[in-house]
Order: structure tokens, then sequence, then C-alpha cells
């Protein structure tokens, strides 16, 4: 299947709040589920959604929209697994906003999506400040970025439905409090499911695809 | 020894070039080197700065500003050890600006310093745009965000004096090809010094050190 790259700079002044919610109206009327996937660079967002693929493309009709500053890599990848691909080049803009999401949507067939994959920009500050349209948040947090981050970028583990700590399998090499980084998350979020995952061996794995399960179940019955 | 915390928003418009060279102007003429470090979250720029005092703490005398959204973790950790520091808390702001780092210098003992290393907000997009006065501009990817990072964040890799491998020691668990890195870093950057090191294990700081300290010598050759 073939990538459609959009260049789009970033627009500081637009309504953003306004045209999140016309996207998320639009969603709806197609019954579908969009899920925000934020991160720091690196931190696994591709490899979560190429597992998500892998394991439910056969329960749900999956599309994804790829944000990048530069570069189609993830977009590639993901649309070499056969789902609806379109990616974003933010042209160095820090985060995708609503404006570029309504364009990524004319890009796709909303008639055959029920979850919408969207991967943000890689980035832990600006990404939380903007509605894309979504009716969920994800974050990611990798292992190797330390159990402090939370008190460091506030915001983005404030704003999330679900924080999943990616690279699991690397906590026998690396001095990282697991209870601490919890206790952390709850005190800004006390609803946030925190889920230990390694998108490389699969641990974990199946309590986020249940999750993702339950969360699109939830927006038929609506 | 005190940290002072500054809460700064971040100042889109200002002429942020004009400020930098002021500020760069103020810096010589104390005959002070100043490093811009950035990168991702938790890619250990307070490690490689606590391990850069606590080696060269003898030979020069060092003055730290620390950037982040909020908290004042680092600066915390960083004087204890005796030096100068300010933290900037940025406020939700994604970057440094000179005119930030002018009011740190306002409440640094600039007579007192040799070498100003400053700590970047975590973000490997933003921080490469804004000059802030610096001499050298070094950037540490952590070895867990990948191999691919030079194609998808361009500009920070362009910049940079310095590409520090940081968390080598995690090697043996990861899929990370040395060889690609360096060719995308080389393609974007020919003049880029690229170190591998570990801030644990102190693998390959020598390295950065000499680095360091020829960089402080060639600025009072000037």
């Amino acid at each position: 299947m073939g990538v459609k790259v959009l260049t789009i700079s970033e627009n500081i002044l637009g309504a953003n709040e306004d045209k999140a919610r016309e996207n998320q109206d639009r969603l709806d009327e197609h019954g579908i589920l969009a899920v925000n996937i934020m991160s720091a660079p690196g931190a696994g967002k591709t490899s979560l959604i190429l597992q998500t693929i892998s394991k439910l493309k056969q329960k749900a009709r999956i599309g994804v929209i790829e944000g990048d500053v530069a570069s189609s890599i993830d977009a590639n990848k993901v649309s070499e697994q056969g789902v609806a691909t379109v990616q974003i080049n933010t042209a160095g803009g820090c985060h995708l906003d609503a404006s570029m999401i309504e364009r990524a949507l004319n890009n796709l067939p909303l008639g055959d999506i029920d979850l919408l994959l969207i991967e943000n920009v890689g980035n832990l500050i600006c990404p939380a400040e903007f509605a894309l349209g979504e009716h969920k948040r994800v974050m990611l947090l990798s292992l190797p970025e330390g159990d402090d981050k939370p008190y460091k970028y506030p915001l983005m583990f404030t704003e999330a439905d679900v924080v999943l700590i990616n690279k699991i399998d690397l906590l026998p090499y690396l001095e990282f409090n697991l209870a601490a980084f919890r206790k952390a998350v709850t005190g800004l979020n006390p609803k946030a499911k925190i889920l230990p995952v390694s998108c490389k061996t699969g641990e974990g794995l199946e309590d986020w695809f249940s999750w993702l399960v339950d969360a699109i179940g939830e927006g038929r019955q609506v």
C-alpha cells in the first residue's frame, strides 16, 4: 500500500480545540475509535503500533497516522502491514495539531476503519497541549528514560488514560524504581492505567490489547 | 549551595539571535566557555554534567544552568557538588532561549566561572532552533532511542559539534547499528565528533573530557 506524505507547518494561532471537536464528531460519525500515542523519541511508539496491528487486525480494521518532523520511515514500516497509513511531516513542528489531523482524515478511507492509531511527534512536552480529536490518550515511557519523568514532564502524565512502561525487558540492567514511578504517576493522575510492557519480547502486551479492545467496545455502545 | 529557581515563560517573538550574541559577548568578556547540552528526555544530560564536574572541577571553575519544564530535581543534584547552579523552569516551554539565559547569567557569579554547562530542556526538536549564546553544542543520543534518530530529528544532529552516544553499556541488550548511526550523522554533519560513552560505567568519558579541556583551551587562546 502506498504511503501518502503530507508536509504541514504548525498553525500556532488556529482554534485548535474547535477543530479537534470537529475531528471527533467526524470520527464518531464513522464509529472510529481514535487513540493519540505520545512519547519521547525512540520510546517505542511505532513498535507498539506494529504489535497492535499484528494482534488486532483480524478483530478491527485499523488505520494509522504517523507524525514526524521529517522522514516517512515509520509510515513505510506500518504500511507494509497492509493498513491504511498517512505520514504527516511537521517540517520542524514539535507536535501534531487538530488541523493536521483533519488533513490526514481527508486522506484516509474512514468508512473502512474501526481503530485509528495516531503516532504523535516524539516529544514529552507540547503534544500533551494539543487535542487532536482523539478519544483516548496513551503515553509510553521507555524504561531507560528513568523513573523521575513524571516530575519533569507533568502535563503528559496528567493527560494520559494509559501509561505504558515500555522496554521492561531492560529492567535487570537499569536502576528504575517501579514503585516510585507508579506513585509519581498516580499522584498526578489517579485514574491512569499503568502497564509495564515490552514491545520486543511481548511481555505485558496482552493487557494493552485487552484495554484497547474494551475501549473499542465502549465506543460501539455509545 | 542554595539553588535559585527562575520561572520563565518563553518569548516566541523576541529577537533571539541578537540576545544570543549579547550573551556570548558577555561570556567572552569573562573568559567563559559555554556549552549547550541537548537530548531527548532521560538520555543522561544530568549524569554527564555530574561526571564532568567530578572530573574537571579541579581544573576549571564550573557553573551550571539547568533547564526543565518543571521541578528542580536536576539542579539540586548538581548544586550538591558545590558548583554555582541556576534552575530555569520554562513553565511548559519546550526549549531554552537566549532571554532565559540572560536572566540566568544575571544570577551567576560570572567572574568565578571558566566553564558554563547549560542543560537544555529534554527535547530533540526545538532546542536546536534557539541559539543561547553558547560556544559549543553537544547532543546526547541514548542508545535505547535507536539508530534511526538522525533521519527523524535532522536539525539537532546537523547543529551539534559533538554527538555523544550514551548508555553504550546497554549495547549487548539492544539492536543498535553503530556503523549505520555514524553514517547517518556524518551524512548530515561531516564535522561532528561522535563519541560512544557510558555515564554509568565511565566508558569513553575520557574522550569527552579531553574534547572539553581542548575547547576551554581554545577559548583562552582567542
